[in-house]
């Protein structure tokens, strides 16, 4: 069945997405409160807070010098600065322990959904199936909707333990034999904060291979990963042109405000997605791909530094969440937290709306992560 | 008939786009070439040059305090800051003519191209048929292509005469009555220069109420109006709902690094486009949107220097073309020209690659712009 435009932009739904809270009329929530209005300032959790933590090094610096290169940084190829591509090529191939081509495999992009939403258009057709873990980053349902594909969901049983994500892998291989021939999945796993464990990732990986199966890889907070924690980087485990990474300077570094992403692995796609940015945004702003530069060159101490405050931050709200007994996974990296709420005497958007009425604190309702409407995380 | 992923990927061919050409080998260039390289340094005529020309006053520190404000402004919605969209909606209704809703009718984009991809994904759907003037800027027609759009072509006489750009208003109508319910189009003409006359406003709007079509105008060129031109604002002839107008500051500012597009207008279409915005990139990067606080904010007179600067380059260039018998339209806005060729002794590519690397003059193909791909311009 074919979906009109108009179908696609109902699919799109945009109103409790994370940062659209402003345009939320507060409606007659003050008829549902139980009791008054809690004291404290507003606390937003849907978002990073380039206020509490400061930017990498040097970022600004970097943009300023790029204003006044001028021309040469304001029109760069529409894939990026080639001098900046090939500094990133040599830091994400350390990082990840495979090549990277700066040439034919790296592109920037606005933001990391820049380039997720890129990759998604380069490789989902009309009536395409993709699997797509549940829960897992609310635009991934969407952008695969929006391409006329379809969700193939797997599930990942993330309250099940905490040395593995949880990936259902049966309900993996049963979407690859349905005909799924591209997973797109965040890892660390955004909103749970769950790392695939090597287990998963070499399990992953042999499937796709079996099935000739692309994958997306969004690895936007493999950096801050928690003490003590392992990262298996799928790009490693299978040949090159299979497999898009996409990661960004944005929370850990306190760089959001930029908006700057980048895609690497697969010289096709990669090709492909310069394409469409060619007709989407032309390119990352040019000016802004300079703080690429600070990206991986930070201090030495400094990214161990900043874990560590993220993670006093996390160890703080898991002791408030347990103290009342809302069942939360430990988050192994990222800067999120996914509570199971009990049941409720109202609805998930009437106790959102008043948490943040009530409580003054601001959250994404679980519903936007892909698991059923009433459910909150 | 529906496109595959790899019809709508083959057309959005970008080998010979500006900016483009650092990707270009060289080839066996050097045995067309007919006596020796000229002298003289690189000249790249395919885009703005921001090195020639200072950013309006005030950009970057604007910049820079948008980094100082922190999460407030990295993290706008979707549609961009409130506070700018305020600002700009006021700006823009002076400028226009016609009303713009900040709350409901304004959304910031990563460029114009940015805003012209929106607009066109919100409103074009498999099959639909979209009118675009030959030749114009030379992503409408791949932009429409990539969404299913059928392209109904509609002929500028642009030689013809020069108070007028030459629209051949019989073969709109024609378009309309064979099913188009959108035409999109630059004004002033990229690459021609050319501004529609008050009385093709007209009639255009006319037509436009008569067949119940919508409106894409891309005025980005909009201000650099040469000395004694006259400039209509199709959105003040037309229902509100009808027009998306889109603008930003640019080349004409040398603004270009910053990347940042406004569409105002019609609110429906606005709202589609930030539901797109959402899974496409976000927002225009956060801090950029700050920049636009300067623009139409130029200090008295600036404007009219930058104009007149402009001007006196087109009219050099003007001066060598007619020297050289090469018939071109006096654009009377824009920072383009766009001479027609004699018969030439090789191809139209070939001459292209000629002329950067015997000449160091760097150019756009005419093809590029939508007419037959064997002529220039």
């Amino acid at each position: 069945m074919m979906l009109t435009k108009n179908d696609r932009f109902a699919a799109l739904a945009t109103d409790n997405a994370p940062g659209q809270e402003v345009r939320q009329a507060a409606g007659d929530v003050g008829n549902m409160m139980r009791g008054e209005v809690l004291p404290g300032r507003l606390v937003d959790f849907s978002h990073g807070d380039v206020d509490a933590f400061s930017p990498a090094p040097g970022s600004f610096e970097r943009f300023a010098e790029a204003v006044d290169a001028g021309a040469r940084q304001a029109y760069t190829e529409y894939r990026g600065s080639a001098d900046i591509r090939a500094e990133l090529a040599i830091k994400l191939a350390a990082f990840t322990g495979a090549p990277v081509s700066a040439e034919q495999g790296t592109i920037l992009t606005p933001g990391t959904q820049g380039a997720l939403f890129l990759a998604v258009a380069s490789l989902v057709d009309q009536g395409d199936k993709v699997a797509i873990v549940q829960p897992d980053y609310f635009a991934n349902r969407k952008l695969v909707q929006f391409f006329g594909g379809e969700v193939v969901p797997v599930a990942m049983n993330y309250m099940a333990r905490t040395a593995e994500a949880g990936l259902d892998l049966d309900q993996l291989r049963a979407a690859f034999e349905a005909g799924a021939r591209l997973f797109l999945f965040s890892n660390p796993n955004n909103p749970t904060g769950a790392i695939y464990s090597e287990r998963e990732i070499a399990a992953i990986a042999e499937l796709a291979a079996a099935f000739h199966v692309t994958i997306i890889a969004d690895q936007l907070y493999s950096r801050l990963l928690y003490e003590g924690e392992i990262y298996t980087h799928i790009r490693a485990r299978l040949p090159e042109e299979r497999v898009i990474t996409i990661m960004g300077p944005s929370k850990t570094e306190s760089l959001s405000g930029y908006r700057l992403g980048v895609a690497f692995g697969s010289a096709p796609i990669v090709e492909r997605m310069e394409k469409l940015q060619a007709i989407a945004s032309l390119r990352a702003a040019g000016y802004n791909q300079a703080v690429l530069r600070t990206w991986f060159s930070e201090p030495v101490g400094w990214m161990e530094d900043r874990i560590r405050l993220h993670q006093a931050i996390r160890d703080e709200l898991l002791g408030v969440f347990r103290e009342a007994a809302l069942p939360t996974r430990t988050a192994q990296a990222g800067s999120y937290l996914f509570p199971r709420l009990p049941e409720l005497a109202l609805g998930q958007h009437d106790f959102i709306r008043l948490l943040r009425h009530q409580a003054k604190v601001i959250v994404t309702p679980g519903s936007e992560f892909g698991r059923t409407p009433t459910a909150f995380g």
